[in-house]
C-alpha cells in the first residue's frame, strides 16, 4: 500500500471556502463568483506548493543526516515482496540468519537513545526484537522503532540471535531478532480502548465493574470491555486458541458425518410459522407479511428424511428469542444437527451419536493439544476434561441418574412424578457424582420422561411414561438433545394433541404431509457448538466461545 | 414400530358421551352423575369386549385359510432386525440368493389373482419385484401386495433372479426380486398430491399452468407443484442426485479451505444496523428494539482478519430482502465465504480463489460422475460443463471482456463511462464468446470499475477508475464476487464518503474501529452455493438447487 493511495487530507484553510454555504442571492452572480473562486484557488495552490517545497527541503535535510533513512518508515514496494517467516516456523537453526517477519507491536520501549525493544506478536505468540545504534542504524530509527504505536502491524527484518538469558515474557524464549529494517504495514491509533496484553489475563469472575486494577496493579479488563472490543480481544493468545478449537469442532463434526455417508444440508432459517413455540421465536418482516427465524432445523431435517435422504447433517445458526441472561445462553448460536434412519432400534442412532462425540472430543485433545495448553494458562480446567478410557461413551438411563442423585441425598421428589426434568443444579451435581464414580466428564442419559420432551418424540413402547430420547452431557451440562422421532402420522397427530397442539394449526401442514406419504423410522440430535467448546475447555462463559456473541442485551459488535 | 404403539382410535359411539358438554346445573349432582357414568361405561366396555372377541374370531377364521398369514402385513418385531441390502450393493452375485430390502413402493400392480408386480424405489433407484402364487404364497398375500398404496415404505424379502429380458423401466435392469415376504414399514395415504414418478420428468419450461398432460398423455408436474410438495419431489432420482452434488460443493469448499490452514468461523446473522443498504435487508423484532439479518458476512469476516485470524471461511445462510422474482434469485441462500491476508499483491488471494473453484469443479466431475449422469437425463447440459484444460482458471481483465463484446458487435457504450456494470444479457453473451474462444465455461474477470463496487473495495493504485476486484463466472453467470479490501482507516473513510456513506452513521463504528487498531492487507470473496450447483448442472432454475427455496412469494414448505 503506497502512501500515494492515502486520501489527501486538506488543511483547515483549504476547506473553509468549500464548506461555506452559497447565499441564495449569489446564484445570479455565479460566473462572477466562479472567477473569484478561481483566483482564490490559485493563491491557495501557490501557498500550498510553497509549503510543500519547504517541508520537502526540511525532510531532505533531516534525511541527509539519517544513515538509515531507507531502513524504516513507509514500506517500500520491493520490500513487500520479501518472503516472510511465521513465528511458528522459528527454530534454533535460524540463529545468525536474516529473517523477515510481519507482526503486531505488542509493546515498544526506548531504553536509551541507542537502544530500543519491541515485543512482536503474531496470532498471540510473542517474540522479542531489539534495535541498537550501530552503522547504519541511526538514532532517528531507534526513536521511530521505540515510539511505534502499540498494535501497529510492522514488517521487521533482522538477524536471529540467541539471547543471553531466555526471554521470559515472550512465547518463543530462546531467540530474539536484532532489527535491521522496520517498516509500517498498518498503523494503529495511539489510544486504543484496551490493550491486548491486558486482555491476556482472564476476565474477573465477579462482575465488580468498579475495580480498575488487580492485586498486581495491572488493569482489569472485564468481559464486557473485551466483548465491546472483540477485534482486539480476538488477538489474545487465548482467543486465538479458542477460535482454533471452535473451528476444530465444526471440522470434526463434518468429517465424521461425511465419513458415515451423510449428506450436508442447508435448511431454511426463514420459516412461515412459529411452529416450535411462539415466545422463543424472532419475528421477521418478510415483504408484506411476517416470517420467523427457525429455532432449530428439527422439522426440516425430518422432512429431508421423509424425502428419502437417509442420513443428513447441517451446520448452521440457530435463533432463540429467549430473554435468558445467563452464562450459557445465547440468542444465536452454531447448531450441529443430524438425523438418520435406522433399521431395528433407535439405539443404532444413539450408538452413532455417542461415537460422534467420542470422536470429536478425542480428536480435539489430539489435534489441538497446543491450543488446549494455551487456554489452560488462563482457565485451568481446560486440560482436565475426562473421556471414558475404553473409548465408548457411558450410557445411563434417566432413572439411573435420578437414583444416583437420590443415593447422594438429593431431594428428587419433584422428579418422581415424571413431569419435571432435572434442574440445572441437579445436572451439575449429577455430573460431579458421575465423574467420581465413572471417571468421565462425558456421558449420556437415555429414556427421559415423555412429559419433558417435544411432541415429535417417540414414547418408549415398553413404558409410556418414558420416551426413546436422550441428552448428552459434558461436565454436568447438556450439550445435545435427541430422540427417536414419531414416524407414523396418526401417532404424531395424537402426540400433538396430548401436548396441547392442534395438528390443523397453521404451519404444521407441510411437516405432517411429510408423514402422510410415508416416512422411515429415524432418530437424531442437535448439538450446540459453543457449549461444546465452553464445557470442553471449562470456560466460565459461553460468550468466550462465540466469535461475536449475541444475547438479549448485545447486538454489537 | 409395534402396532400396539399406534394410538387407539375410538369408535364414534365411544366418544359421544365424552364430547357432550356438561350442563351447568349438573355440577351439583356430580356424584350421582359419576355413578350413572360408571354404569354406562361398564355396559360400553362389555359391548366393546364382545365386539373385539367377534372380530378376533373372524380374523382367526380368515387366517386359518391363509397359508401366508405371517409373511405379509404389519412388521413382526424379529423381522425388523434382519440385515437389509441397499440397492447400490446389488450385483449378479446375488442371483438365486435371498435378500431383504427396505424401499418405497413406486408402483404396485395386480396382474391376475396369482401374479402381482411391485416397482420398488430407494433414493430414486428402482428395482422390480414380483409375487406369484405358489406354496406358501396365498391369493390374499398377492392381493395385499398388488394393492399396496404407492409411496408406502415396505420391507421385502425375496430371491434375486435374473429376469428373462432386462427390466427397461427399472434402474437396475438385470435382476428382479421374487417376493417371499412383504411387510409394511410406513404406509402412505391412498391419495398423494403428486406422484414421484410424474416428477421424474423435468418441469415444463413454459409456465403454462393450464396444460394437465404432456404429448404422451403423462401428467405434467409444474415447478410450483413440485416445490409445494418438495418432500415428494426430493425422492426423485434427479433431486437425489442434485442434493448429493450440493452436499459435495459444501464438502469440497470446506476441504480446500481446511487444507489451506483456514479457520472455520460462524459470524452473527443478527446484526444491529442495516449497514449494507437499507432496502435489501430483513428487519427482525429483537426484544424491545430492531435487529437486521446479515446480507453477507463481509464486515464480520474482515473483522476476523483485523482480529489476526489470517485466513477464515464460513458456510452459512445469507439473507436478501430483494423483491426479485427471477429464475436465479432467492431471499435466502447458502453462502460460501472466505477472507485471507496476503503478502505482496492481492493476486496471491485471487490465485488461491481460482484454484479453489478449479478444485471444486474438477472434483465434482470426478466424485459425482454417477449423479451428474442422472441429472443429465433430465437436464442435458449437466454433463457438458467445460473446465480449462490446463487446470488453471482463465483470467481476463474487465476491459478485455468489454473489448470481446465490442469485437462481437455488442453496443458497449454504456460501459465506457466506467459507471455501469455488464447487464445480465451482456454477461451471458460474453460467456458464449469466451466458451467459443477459450473452450471453458469457468473464467474470472479482474479489475472492475470502482464505481460498480462497494465502498470497502480497494481502488487500483495504477488507475483509480478501476479496482482490485474480481468476479467469477460459470456459463456466463456470476457465482462469486470478491476483491482486495481497503485496510487503511483514512482511505476507508474517504471511500465511504465517495460512495455517499457517512463513516459516523450508526452501525459502522465497530467495523471502522477494527481498522483503527491496525489491519493487514487482505482480500476475499463470497460464493453462492446454489448458483454453483445451478450453473454447473445447467439447471433452468435456482430453486431446483435449493432444498426448501425461499423467494418473495414462497415461505413454504
Amino acid at each position: 500500500m503506497a502512501d500515494s493511495e492515502l486520501p489527501h487530507r486538506p488543511k483547515p484553510e483549504e476547506t473553509q471556502d468549500a464548506s461555506a454555504p452559497a447565499a441564495e442571492g449569489e446564484t445570479k452572480n455565479a460566473s462572477k463568483n466562479a472567477a473569484k473562486k478561481a483566483a482564490k484557488d490559485k493563491i491557495k495552490a501557490e501557498k500550498a506548493a510553497a509549503r510543500a517545497a519547504q517541508e520537502k527541503a526540511q525532510a531532505a535535510a533531516q534525511d541527509a543526516n539519517d544513515t538509515a533513512k531507507d531502513l524504516y518508515g513507509a514500506l517500500p514496494e520491493a520490500e513487500g515482496l520479501v518472503a516472510a517467516t511465521k513465528f511458528t516456523e522459528f527454530s534454533e537453526e535460524q540463529y545468525e540468519k536474516e529473517v523477515t517477519v510481519v507482526a503486531r507491536v505488542d509493546n515498544a520501549r526506548v531504553q536509551s537513545a541507542k537502544l530500543a525493544f519491541l515485543m512482536l506478536r503474531q496470532q498471540g505468540q510473542k517474540v522479542q526484537a531489539v534495535i541498537a545504534a550501530a552503522e547504519p542504524i541511526s538514532r532517528q530509527m531507534i526513536k521511530y522503532t521505540g515510539g511505534l504505536n502499540v498494535n501497529s502491524i510492522v514488517q521487521v527484518t533482522g538477524i536471529v540471535k540467541k539471547p543471553e538469558t531466555p526471554i521470559s515474557s515472550a512465547s518463543i524464549q530462546n531467540l530474539e531478532i536484532h532489527i535491521r529494517k522496520v517498516y509500517m504495514i498498518s498503523e494503529a491509533a495511539q489510544m486504543l480502548p484496551m490493550q491486548v496484553k491486558d486482555a491476556e489475563r482472564p476476565p474477573p469472575e465477579t462482575t465488580d465493574e468498579g475495580a480498575q486494577v488487580d492485586a498486581d496493579g495491572a488493569p482489569i479488563v472485564t468481559l464486557k470491555t473485551r466483548l465491546d472490543n472483540r477485534v482486539l480481544d480476538l488477538q489474545t493468545e487465548t482467543s486465538q486458541a479458542i477460535t482454533w478449537i471452535s473451528s476444530g469442532v465444526s471440522q470434526l463434526f463434518a468429517e465424521y458425518m461425511i465419513k458415515s455417508g451423510s449428506r450436508w444440508i442447508s435448511t431454511p432459517k426463514l420459516v412461515g410459522a412459529a411452529t416450535e413455540g411462539g415466545s422463543g421465536v424472532f419475528e421477521v418482516k418478510y415483504f408484506k407479511r411476517n416470517a420467523y427465524l427457525a429455532q432449530s432445523p428439527q422439522l426440516y431435517k425430518q422432512m429431508c428424511i421423509a424425502g428419502d435422504m437417509e442420513n443428513v447433517f447441517e451446520i448452521a445458526p440457530v435463533f432463540r428469542a429467549e430473554d435468558s441472561n445467563t452464562h450459557r445462553h445465547l440468542t444465536e448460536f452454531s447448531g450441529l444437527d443430524f438425523e438418520k434412519t435406522f433399521r431395528g432400534h433407535y439405539h443404532e442412532v444413539l450408538d452413532f451419536a455417542e461415537d460422534l462425540l467420542v470422536f470429536i472430543l478425542t480428536q480435539l485433545k489430539e489435534r489441538y493439544a497446543p491450543q488446549i495448553a494455551i487456554v489452560q494458562k488462563s482457565y485451568p480446567k481446560a486440560g482436565d476434561f475426562k473421556l471414558p478410557k475404553d473409548g465408548k461413551a457411558l450410557r445411563l438411563n434417566y432413572m439411573d441418574g435420578v437414583n444416583l442423585l437420590k443415593e447422594a441425598g438429593v431431594d428428587v421428589s419433584e422428579l418422581e412424578s415424571f413431569e419435571n426434568d432435572f434442574s440445572t443444579a441437579m445436572e451439575k451435581q449429577l455430573g460431579q457424582i458421575i465423574r467420581e464414580k465413572y471417571d468421565t466428564d462425558f456421558y449420556v442419559l437415555d429414556k427421559f420422561p415423555m412429559a419433558v420432551r417435544p411432541f415429535y418424540t417417540k414414547a418408549d413402547p415398553t413404558d409410556k411414561r418414558f420416551s426413546n430420547s436422550y441428552d448428552f452431557f459434558m461436565r454436568g451440562e447438556e450439550i445435545m438433545s435427541g430422540a427417536q422421532r414419531i414416524n407414523d402420522i396418526k401417532e404424531l397427530e395424537e402426540s400433538m394433541r396430548a401436548k396441547g397442539l392442534e395438528p390443523n394449526q397453521e404451519g404444521f401442514e407441510d411437516y405432517l404431509n411429510a408423514f402422510r406419504q410415508g416416512c422411515p423410522p429415524h432418530a437424531g440430535g442437535g448439538l450446540g457448538l459453543n457449549r461444546i467448546v465452553m464445557f470442553f475447555l471449562g470456560l466460565p462463559n459461553v460468550r468466550l466461545a462465540s466469535l461475536f456473541p449475541r444475547d438479549p442485551q448485545r447486538l454489537r459488535p
